[in-house]
């Protein structure tokens, strides 16, 4: 089959001839219908180095996967073959404290899981070939009736990950609340449709760039801001004063985060999604009273089946432009160049 | 009557003749039986500059405050006067989303609290005196049989504050969790009674000094460790190599916020409680995945009634000393010089 | 000033000259903008005996009342003449637990009270006059910008009351579930619009009337169904056979327990909002394993405030019909005989 | 090996050598330790008949069960032979939404289920063997240091049912509440330890007899009460009029359920734990506003580690009493005579 291979650290993805996986015992080979391409994957071919994680090239990319049950390892119950499934990509040890609730992006036994703190696309083989080989049957999660394996691809990370930031802030997104949305990219988009399906808070996004806005205001932002000097400011106008309930960072760098904490309401959330590589001062007189500041990385498996839900329902509906499977490596370079429009999925 | 008043920036308390307070509206006036004598009453009587808080003296010293009801202005129901009442220190708007839960530290309208921003002994009169003045008769919380009020003052305060820290942390100090309390001082050592008190977490004191140590373990603590340059490391070995699942800062200065950032397990909390003018950067690859790092700043009114509940039951008990009125100052001192043992409560 | 009186128990109500309210020390006097009628208001007029509850005609009708300050009793602070507020209709101690944190409807000393256990139209003076004397400024919320008081009448008691079974319900209501509104009436039909507007559930309506299921279709609901024999199984089949996670039940009689229990889902909520009479069997073999099984009584004031808010946005819209003080009595009589078209609000 | 069986309904078990059991894919065979024995066994042997749950006899005993690994099916990763184990009791269909967060006992595929509904012990081969077979290695959860098989078994059912009733109410278990528990049996006196070791709610047990209510003293009660006519008020009593914020119902009677609602707090809960086959009737004024009604069924599976740290730890140790293998129909018929003391463990 075909699978497009990251070969080593600061190299460019090749796509090659490699065996068709045979699944283990609790295996299953998955028939990639749809794989997404993150602009995480660049970093892995330009930027990382030996040490940098704790698994290596090569390996095939994508780590956002979708298709049909090919073969079952011996052992595994609850599917069958030809059933269309989601693969949740975090993929850890399985049976530390975090794992056994379905949150494997904080497995705690890493050295014990398929690529240490990593998944499928991420040092285990992942979704940019015709078929992937996925270590245990509870990484898949059936699609909902009306969801095909391309739309559902790019929501098992681009659809996730924002969709954990917004779910343990849920608390705080009352009505009257605001949650302010800073970046709106391949995540953060998606981001202000979750926050638009599932609260009532009013959604204010944050951007450089026109288009952006033009997109936060169709996915349904309350107000559209250009990023500047006074945008700390128009959002506690905004907001009567008192601040932002909710600020998610899907940039992180320093200016995204000295904006956050200038915007922030007490007792609110500051959520730093995006690995802009910023860093924020934090101390008693600096934020303001008692708001909690975090990251957060990818989402759990309960969590993705409630985003396929969404998802199935047009109430989440990322931008995407498909490709086949011998233009993946146009589909990066798209990326990199800023000429993409939305998330590349590619079909194989 | 008696009142020991702040005169002003970087000066001396002085005990003065002053005229005895009348209610008005919806007030109340409470003969004090206690008033706690607070470390940060020294950073008002030295460290303040004008402009540092929006509130000036001259004021009566005194934020941990409780006594008997001794006259009730007009409109004022639910009180007899003869009562014994502690008094709920931070004073709002009564009107903003945050006061209307009883949640004044955080009111979001201080221009049109009595002192904005502050409270009895903060900018408005405090409880070192015979009797004090409180502005809203909703401050006052009728104390527990079993609980008199020299032992309920500090616990307005010294109990309140680590309590509130706690008590939202709560559903991350399951059974098999560990706390870790950083600085076994006035507020750190109730800290520890509290968690053993409401919670099964383990918990870990950290102190520089022997005699805190001991008094760690004396309020229940499992591990009691001189901070050193492997304390992280042994909280780690605690636990299991995890981290510790909620940390405690009762000091708040570079090292002790480095230490908990060290020591801390994802998913877990890092509450700055003291005001030591520490700073800690914050970025997505420099703190442990989703730890929630925030400051708290007291309590509030329902949570008073809780730690009364623990006061009057024993479960939570400060170290105290008293002293009578006239010797306040010499309380102040030896709070400077280090010679105080416990809490000091003023008894007019 | 004119006031709608109910003179008696098994009376009906008389629109009469009384004299104009003055407020003490901490009251407010509201000129009345628009007063909801409620069909609880048939049943204090033809139902309630002496004993029934511990308040007693003769008092002004009208539980549901918003308006404009007109005087403010001494010591009232944060409100001005001629602002616009809702008024909380239930009224309780001021000191308890309940009513510390904005539960007025649970006050646990209703013996302290304005009218014990009721409120303005319910014991004391409602809105259904010229002006009405709110005993306390505590009850009074401002109106956002964008809703009159004619609007925001029924919010406080057709809103708030949904609005608070609905919010207790919000960690149930995640994206996959389901909800369930049974009875489409004048709270059931708000129900639908605050389910729509706060989670992602889907929303089932149930009820017997045409008229109500097609209303239930406008304000959103996925399915609406004519209650019969086979409700239930067709709830299950559209829920994949696990059941709906909550229930809200708006008739509260034998036959909509029965159905509700019939439709749920293990670990779901069925909240019992009606006062229809009706009595279920709870036995552990007879209801679904950790079926949460409870009433619920109108809403807190924190809550109040959030209703408010997603009516000025237009979220939640209850249909209304207006009428002058001297048609209240008409009001009633349509209301009775199923005449009236959506809510009747009375404007003075 | 030796297995003690439950030849049919309507018998009495049987001790026989069976053929040791060899693991599939998956799977993995326990070296039992330690076999609770429970009151729920004597209802497998007498009162069951064909249809009363959806699997049947012939079976061995035993759901209260830990030991040591003894064999690895192929795949499975995370434990090692001669490791000490704990047997999570409720096997679900490992795919469904319950069973994803490890909440096996309300699974909603049980027709996928080793045994629909029940799980080892129960449809299944139990642990009163020489060996058992586990059919998925996430059943096992290992032992904490300082938990032997012999103290670890009975916490699996007699521990982690109260622990999970308690566990879901301890929102409502804060300082100044009161918890009851009705019947201090098996399952009442762990659950007064659990309450006392991880909240600081006051405690009531309330039972018939003498013994259970001195038994309820050394575990920690605040009140031991005789059930009695008067109890209801005694309770209220006690709690200052309000009532109690959590009954624990480990009976189930009629008149426990009564006794239940008459003591209970508005917003507070009541879980029936108990299968005493009685029955509440519920409606909206039968019981107290917002009064949450539920039973609940065993414990989940992050739960079932955090009730073993606590035995680990001491802090909650059930009374029991060791049989040999050979003298486990001696144990039951002790149980059955009320002979018992304590709960009875097997040691093959």
């Amino acid at each position: 089959m075909r699978a497009l291979r990251l070969p080593g650290w600061k190299s460019e993805p090749e796509l090659i001839e490699v065996d068709e996986p045979t699944p283990g015992p609790g295996q299953v080979v998955v028939k990639i219908g749809g794989a997404g391409a993150c602009h995480s994957d660049l970093h892995l071919m330009h930027d990382f180095e030996p040490g940098a994680v704790p698994w290596n090239p090569p390996f095939t990319l994508g780590h956002e996967n979708a298709g049909w049950v090919h073969a079952l390892g011996a052992g595994v119950t609850g599917l069958e073959v030809g059933q269309p499934v989601a693969v949740y990509g975090p993929w850890g040890c399985g049976t530390c404290a975090r794992c056994r609730v379905g949150v494997d992006p904080y497995c705690e036994n890493t050295a014990a899981a398929p690529a240490p703190g990593g998944g499928g696309g991420l040092g285990a083989d992942g979704g940019m070939a015709d078929y992937q080989l996925v270590p245990d049957a509870r990484h898949l999660v059936p699609l909902p009736d009306g969801l095909d394996p391309v739309r559902a691809a790019p929501l098992t990370d681009a659809g996730l990950t924002p969709y954990h930031a917004i779910r343990r802030s849920w608390p705080k997104l009352v009505p009257g609340s605001t949650a302010v949305v800073i970046g709106v990219g391949g995540l953060g988009h998606v981001g202000i449709q979750i926050l638009k399906a599932t609260t009532a808070a009013r959604v204010v996004a944050v951007d450089t760039r026109d288009a952006a806005l033009r997109l936060a205001e169709e996915c349904g932002a309350d107000l559209a801001l250009t990023s500047g000097a006074g945008t700390a400011d128009e959002i506690r106008r905004f907001t009567g004063g008192r601040g932002a309930d909710v600020i998610l960072d899907f940039v992180g760098a320093d200016a995204t985060l000295a904006l956050g904490v200038a915007a922030a309401r007490t007792v609110g959330d500051l959520t730093i999604i995006g690995i802009g590589g910023g860093t924020l001062p934090v101390g008693f007189f600096s934020v303001p009273y008692e708001l909690s500041i975090q990251t957060t990385y990818w989402g759990s498996r309960p969590e993705l089946v409630e985003v396929l839900d969404l998802g199935a329902r047009g109430l989440v509906r990322p931008k995407e432009t498909t490709y086949p499977l011998e233009e993946a490596v146009t589909a990066y370079r798209q990326m990199r160049d800023g000429t993409l429009d939305g998330r590349a999925v590619i079909v194989p």
